[in-house]
């Protein structure tokens, strides 16, 4: 019974509460409706705003402010319809806008609609990854896609078993620790006291998930040796032999070896061909940390950049990086059958029964490291359906032509210089000179850049009308790493950036 | 400029694409609008239908049939937006409604619909919890939180560190490498070989996470000892005390205990204050894994079951569990300060730099072992704020007393019996056993009746109209577990199961 309209419901707010809503009063489906109506709403603004250039990306607030502007204490009683929609408001307006065509920070941004909606969807459809039982669809589809990425890999069309993991640290750690129990099955029941000293090889660029997993995984990680890069920032191959060859006259065991498609600051991508061949004649795993670069495989003109993933033993793919997903969005790829299965399968017949009324082989509990697993699946699945492959690729494509157009724009304004010339992906790298330093000795120039890049970055947060982040490397002083990831963004908006870091810093 | 009505935009959703939303179309507002609000109207239809106790909880398909009722296929050309209403809507119709209040399946269900909204806005926001920077509100929220739960266990007012993770099988292993790193820091660096071999305790009724946990960390399943259980279900100290002594003796270190406070199957409490005694007494860390008990500390009149929890060195709480948050939303809690960020540190300057603009405590990547971190907190702070400390106690506590209504109904109910007499949580283990088996000698009865739960559990999804999980546990055959952890529940739910199981297995 609807006892109320929509104008009287909103008026209520401020009286109404949670327990008025369906889930626990039968007669609340009209206080259900506006309520959730207003939450769209808010969303909707949100979106709007994001999606307008005269909107900040963020007004910044240092910690000690922020908790002045906003109340996030949890209270006694209950509060009201309307304090929790007011409460929704503030914090997304305080928020930075990750989807803003001018947000440039990060790897993972933009706001793609339609992954929002599968992930509305997802939140409303509430289950649990990890059985058919209640899961059938989102489980029959996670294989799907799945199936459909390890075609992109390459793999023959029964090799390879895949799981969507929350995020590519934790796929970087399936990877090694299947890598571990095929060559030493016994470190599962027995630990590492009871194998060699293993020891993994990634370059030094690579992603410090991979130490990571090998601190994680009771490995160690002076262990895990970083291989040199030349300077586009990919692993030398032949420093990884020299490592490799090292470490067994030393009696260490060499299992792992992970290289890199798409490194974090450079987005430079490992030999995977030549590493491929060192692996096989070492006898060891060859892993592709693809978090970032995996979105590449979509394009048929760029995934030439990828050769020889197809003889990868694992892969690590974040589809909320590149092919754009709301975080989280990750899968980790075991080439070898039942290896993911045998790696983590702990035997919970409580939860995991053999004898119910389906085929168990389509649970998915028994190979996972969680229990409990979300369901990342629906919004990429959404997301892909929309775009299609042709979509994909065009989208992707065209970001690699903003990346050149910004590369040639910078290399041609004054003040900028490039970190390294010639960029691989959608990382470019660069400082920005201020005027007075221009003519200075090299040495000194680069002594002063070091505290140019964090300047810059505080006046831009001051300002809030873009976003970009900077970070040194070994000798080279701060620079900033622009990411070109946001469809959203267009050749005006990083002209845009140019200007605005221009006006910040030329008299710096 | 928006040039269409939203009757016109409805109207052409089969020839609209995502290309036509706002992200990439500067005019596609109101397509975007119209898209939005109609993937709204979908999920509102299904909450509206969930709620109605004549909606079926699942219709059940064996996986090939369920493959012929839907199309899941990636096409090479992208989807309409009609095409992808349609697919949402099917996606969503196919699946099983774990918020449904005859859903009993599982310890997570029931759909908060306060939460559901925060999870929506969480998906709009979409950023990443690593940095202050990037995450300023929800970096400081996750602190209240945080700072709450901890209140709530028990801890100092300056003690203690926490982090989300994804699920409470991961906090369970934050958990046991900080204990490991606590007493080994070398094994970050040197891994396992470098020192003596650990080993750890938890109940045989304890959640395969911590064995998994074992596996993962290179200490090995076989070092994770299984202490027995009383007849409630729970971890009897004198056997706990009497391993470690014997472990000791055989040369193994005793780095380890978890107690479980809320067990799986049957939501027993471990007399904590007895397992902290001995872990004191011998050294050992005390870990409490309340991945599903955590929530009764919310209740005054419950959480004497936690007594002792306030000693413990690390805890798991799962909010997605008794607190009724949507899936995925765990806390990991480490007393010991800078532990955290110790054990999981890897100096990745090139994320977290020094310099930044701001006092970069509060970044939290260093302290994680993911990079990217998804934002699991605005869903539980906007639900929280809801209930208020008094709403959740009220909430807890008329579970409590529906189970307790449902134990004392089917003790008087002919054909039902106990597993565990007095179930001191929300989880009710019973077997219905069917008229002809009633006299049978006991040893008959029983091995009959191993078959019986798996054979109502497949009629009950062939009707759908209720669900409830079965499992065995050792010599025990095959019973009903019935989780009651839905605050849509009502009492005439619990008896419609009652009867529904009396008429599918009366004459079985």
């Amino acid at each position: 019974m609807e006892k109320h309209t929509e104008e009287e419901v909103k008026k209520n707010f401020n009286k109404l509460h949670y327990t008025d809503l369906i889930t626990t009063n039968s007669n609340g489906w009209k206080e259900t409706e506006v309520f959730l109506k207003e939450i769209v709403e808010i969303l909707l603004s949100y979106i709007k705003e994001q999606n307008d250039r005269s909107t900040k990306v963020l007004e910044f607030h240092h910690p000690e402010d922020m908790l002045k502007l906003i109340d996030l204490h949890i209270p006694e009683k209950g509060m009201s319809l309307e304090e929790l929609l007011k409460s929704c408001k503030e914090v997304l307006h305080l928020g930075v806008r990750t989807g803003h065509p001018r947000f440039f920070n990060q790897i993972s941004c933009g706001l793609d609609l339609v992954c929002m909606a599968g992930e509305w969807a997802t939140a409303t459809a509430n289950t649990n990854m990890f059985t058919y039982e209640i899961s059938p669809v989102f489980i029959l589809m996670e294989k799907e896609v799945m199936r459909k990425m390890i075609d992109l890999i390459g793999w023959g069309p029964d090799e390879g078993d895949g799981i969507f993991t929350p995020g590519g640290a934790i796929a970087n750690l399936y990877a090694m620790n299947s890598a571990r129990h095929n060559f030493f099955p016994r470190c599962k029941p027995l630990g590492m006291t009871s194998i060699p000293t293993l020891c993994c090889f990634t370059s030094i660029d690579a992603h410090y998930s991979i130490k990571g997993a090998a601190a994680v995984l009771g490995i160690g990680t002076d262990n895990c040796f970083g291989i040199p890069v030349d300077r586009f920032g990919r692993m030398i191959p032949e420093a990884l032999e020299q490592k490799i060859i090292e470490c067994k006259k030393e009696g260490l065991y060499p299992f792992f070896v992970s290289a890199t498609a798409g490194t974090t600051v450079y987005g430079a991508f490992d030999p995977l061909i030549q590493i491929a061949d060192i692996c096989e004649k070492y006898g060891t795993w060859f892993h592709v940390d693809a978090a970032w670069g995996g979105g590449l495989l979509l394009s048929p003109e760029h995934r030439y950049k990828l050769r020889g993933i197809e003889r990868a033993n694992s892969v690590t793919w974040n589809p909320h990086k590149l092919m754009g997903s709301l975080l989280q969005c990750s899968a980790s790829f075991i080439r070898k059958e039942g290896l993911l299965f045998q790696t983590n399968q702990m035997s919970a017949d409580y939860l995991f029964q053999q004898d119910k009324p389906y085929d168990v082989n389509y649970d998915t509990g028994d190979r996972s490291i969680q229990c409990g697993r979300r369901n990342d699946v629906l919004k990429l699945w959404l997301m892909w359906r929309s775009k299609g492959m042709e979509g994909y690729r065009t989208q992707i494509n065209r970001l690699l032509d903003l990346a050149q157009y910004f590369t040639n724009k910078i290399k041609r304004t004054e003040g900028y210089e490039m970190v390294i010339e010639d960029p691989q992906f959608l990382n470019v790298c660069f400082w920005y000179v201020p005027r007075r330093l221009r003519n200075m000795p090299q040495k000194e120039k680069m002594a002063r850049l070091e505290k140019i890049a964090p300047k810059i970055k505080g006046k831009m947060m001051e300002r809030g009308t873009t976003m970009v982040g900077y970070q040194p490397d070994n000798n080279t002083p701060n620079f900033f790493r622009l990411i070109i990831n946001n469809p959203a963004t267009t050749k005006e908006d990083l002209d845009f950036l140019i200007e605005e870091i221009i006006d910040i810093a030329i008299d710096m």
